[in-house]
């Protein structure tokens, strides 16, 4: 099977057996030596000396706790979104009782900087920006590091949704100043769903001090105060630390600046065989083209779920599928995490064939 | 290693194995059978015809789903508790706003059917009654059945924190007419952490409609909704349903019955042989001692702390502690899930072992 979904993303077969190793004591030494590496692993990649702690839950469960943890009921915060997920992150405030001033895109188009920095300047009322870093249902990254400067210029918080870059796409935390970001262990991870992970920098931690959000489960100040004795406050998903411990030797072993070449170098072929196939890119400026996940729109006429079920079951390649209202008009293939461009060239090749058959059959 | 605390509980080989599987779409047909298959399992075990919901959280997590999906601001609830985690589902119940009457036990006590049912006629506005099965901490177990009873006759929600008595020590959900019902997947389920599940009754559904607390990834709406496409609405840990999926063949192998009588004679075993030791059960009437967990008294002047350690360190023998007040006080064996009487009786010929050199050191 060729999995081009993405997330969950095929992981290393090392990975997957490290994490088949028995259970232990999640609160004696051994885990806490886990814990410890896994931990250290994740500041590296996030590019911070504070403790990025982890959660067993889901990327959007890590979007939960960055929102409860950093606001009250009645906050005025900007949601920044270009497609479904930041719909989601939106979501999750207004649940909480957070009053959203929204700032929405056409979905293919990335949000600019200088928009986000005017709608600041209109209310200083807002108290923290939601954004995005890579739109996962349209292939689009935000200009996060240009976004950022202006939120700090007027020093906002910003918390990020970074469950797909973080790990493929260079995303560092304390080098571009961003309050709270989220990552998913089943994306550039290379280890199956289970676990997100969530930074805070200094003044969210202050931040988090007044914020009157219920929580409990996803309290980060109790996840904090458990790591300092690399314990967790809940039993965690251990079998995903397990697997995550050997990844970031793999990681380790590549160098992050490799791991970003390789995906920009991946995500480039895939938008130029695209192309040379006569499609379409989902972003409406290349600039801002996802290296992690590649949007395709299905050409007009085109049965685009048809062709996804034959490639799934006559040739095992698993594409991705519109989200919301782009279902049945766009494919995604991604390529994040343990991926090489003979992944992604073998899907296409099956997306080539397909489509020209498609258009002999009319 | 015999990992002998009250989960994470040992796995068998296989079950283990069957998790380190390939990912594949969590959204794709192959999934939608394993999701399938999986809560078939979990409705035989709970004793119900009504879909149980699983979360990818810790049973804290599910504990959390019980309380937010019922319950509103300013409810008033009769928090039970028996032990630590009967105080953890309290504190949940505060945290999101409950209001809370409590009735709570000395450690080592159980709690008592008539005693509820007072206090629920005492205050007619007592609207749900949190209890705890199986109280990890004190391994004592509640007399469930004649508790429901008390709560049903008044017409009262029952949130039940089956977390360690699910699966290995009788819970028949629509029988004892439970309302909402909540386990862990590191517990008597012979699989890894990171799963917990959680049914709802019809009463519970009438009442997750006027629910008002604030509940986004933990919404078990949405979960029912999305698994009626035999999805789960955000991307679960996937390898915790593979394993799953492998560990209730064994458990369909064995049958409920014998799973429970296992336990029960398993559990018998333990505290006679920590008898014959001359040691004193945590549990002050043995009638309520649990089939899944033993905690017993240190006796005076020892050094428990030391013997663990050194069960630990030279034998490979890891004991459950004492939590809380109850620290350094007590030990803890566990025998649910993937257990045999073998494994209690080497585990506890090391105590027997350490136990006697203290007392000739002394």
């Amino acid at each position: 099977m060729n999995l081009r979904i993405p997330g969950p993303t095929p992981c290393p077969d090392e990975v997957l057996q490290a994490g088949a190793a028995q259970m232990m004591n999640h609160r004696g030494p051994e885990f806490a030596q886990i814990l410890r590496r896994v931990t250290d692993g994740l500041n590296w990649v996030y590019g911070t000396s504070a403790d990025v702690l982890s959660f067993t839950t889901s990327g959007t469960g890590g979007l939960e706790v960055a929102v409860v943890n950093t606001l009250s009921p009645g906050d005025k915060v900007l949601s920044v979104s270009i497609g479904s997920f930041g719909d989601r992150f939106k979501s999750i405030a207004k649940t909480y009782g957070a009053d959203v001033v929204s700032y929405a895109l056409e979905w293919g188009e990335a949000a600019d900087p200088a928009e986000v920095g005017r709608l600041l300047d209109a209310d200083p009322a807002i108290k923290a920006v939601m954004v995005t870093h890579n739109e996962t249902s349209t292939g689009t990254t935000n200009p996060l590091e240009a976004i950022a400067r202006e939120v700090r210029r007027r020093d906002r918080l910003i918390l990020v949704d970074a469950v797909s870059s973080m790990s493929s796409i260079p995303c560092p935390v304390e080098r571009w100043d961003l309050d709270v970001v989220v990552s998913g262990s089943q994306k550039g991870w290379m280890v199956p769903p289970g676990l997100a992970f969530v930074s805070f920098s200094e003044r969210a931690w202050a931040a988090n001090a007044a914020a009157k959000m219920p929580r409990f489960y996803f309290d980060a100040a109790k996840t904090r105060d458990s790591l300092v004795k690399l314990q967790n406050p809940w039993t965690p998903a251990m079998s995903i630390y397990y697997s995550l411990d050997r990844a970031f030797e793999l990681m380790r072993a590549e160098g992050l600046e490799g791991i970003f070449t390789r995906h920009e170098a991946i995500a480039k072929y895939t938008r130029d065989r695209v192309k040379s196939l006569g499609l379409r890119l989902v972003p409406v400026d290349e600039r801002f083209a996802s290296n992690t996940v590649t949007a395709v729109w299905w050409p007009e006429g085109v049965d685009g779920k048809g062709i996804s079920k034959r490639a799934r079951e006559e040739y095992g390649v698993v594409l991705g599928g519109g989200q919301g209202k782009l279902e049945g008009k766009i494919f995604r293939v991604g390529h994040l995490g343990f991926v090489s461009q003979a992944d992604v060239e073998s899907a296409l090749d099956v997306v080539e064939r397909l489509l020209e058959e498609a258009k002999t059959a009319v």
